[in-house]
């Protein structure tokens, strides 16, 4: 379902039917390309290191709830368009054999004052794994149009 | 060169001397497995779209922030870890043929009150197109080892 502005209601919550199961080879393959520290290529290394275990890249994690969103039916009549995020945590690390769910809530919904055809919806994503716990808690500015 | 807290220095700006070249084959390669919206992932769907013309994803964008981060000498003795960033943004797309780079200017040094082995510093990342301009900007919060 595309959504408008006005589709959007403060403290609604969408949740991803989807999830997403994490094997070490997909957390050593992203981060020999984009973020290749010994914590996110190796076993071993990553026991003598911060996180003790293997650990998904951040940007591996936040990568993963994106493709979880954009799977989803959270969505805006444009996309899915993230001006920023105000804040943007990874509480605790992804481990392989983690399976990811995302809840989005609706914080504010807010026309622009300069572009009557977009406004701005607020929101906070929270990536969960199966214990329920936060793996990444987002913030996030959406551009979104209005009808 | 590995750093611990005492070497950051409040003020000081690092800069990547490796640049990344960014081709449109990547930025839908990305898209596929991460953010599979059509403006990330065809020419022609991106021209009627928010965008106007293929875009990366902006986890793309920052993935590969952090890869010349990494390949680069700002280091941490523990690696380069993000507790969290209090600001992320992305002022402007990057399209194929952008040629990146990072700047990284050190705003704050701070000691852990609950842990003496680690400190905070937080750092602003600022990632440039060849023209100079910015395509992302990042507030960040590094975990770093006191010595």
């Amino acid at each position: 379902m595309s959504r408008y502005l006005d589709d959007f209601v403060v403290g609604e919550i969408y949740r991803t039917s989807g999830r997403k199961r994490v094997t070490a080879e997909e957390i050593k393959r992203f981060a020999q390309e984009y973020d290749p520290q010994p914590f996110h290529l190796d076993e071993a290394a990553a026991r003598g290191s911060f996180f003790g275990e293997l650990a998904a890249s951040g940007w591996h994690t936040a990568g993963m709830t994106m493709r979880l969103l954009v799977d989803s039916d959270f969505k805006a009549a444009n996309g899915l368009i993230g001006a920023g995020f105000e804040d943007l945590r990874w509480p605790r690390p992804v481990r392989p054999g983690d399976e990811l769910r995302v809840e989005t809530e609706v914080l504010e919904v807010r026309a622009s004052s300069s572009r009557p055809d977009i406004g701005l919806v607020k929101v906070r994503m929270t990536t969960l794994n199966q214990n329920g716990e936060a793996v990444q808690i987002g913030v996030c500015n959406l551009v979104v149009p209005t009808r």
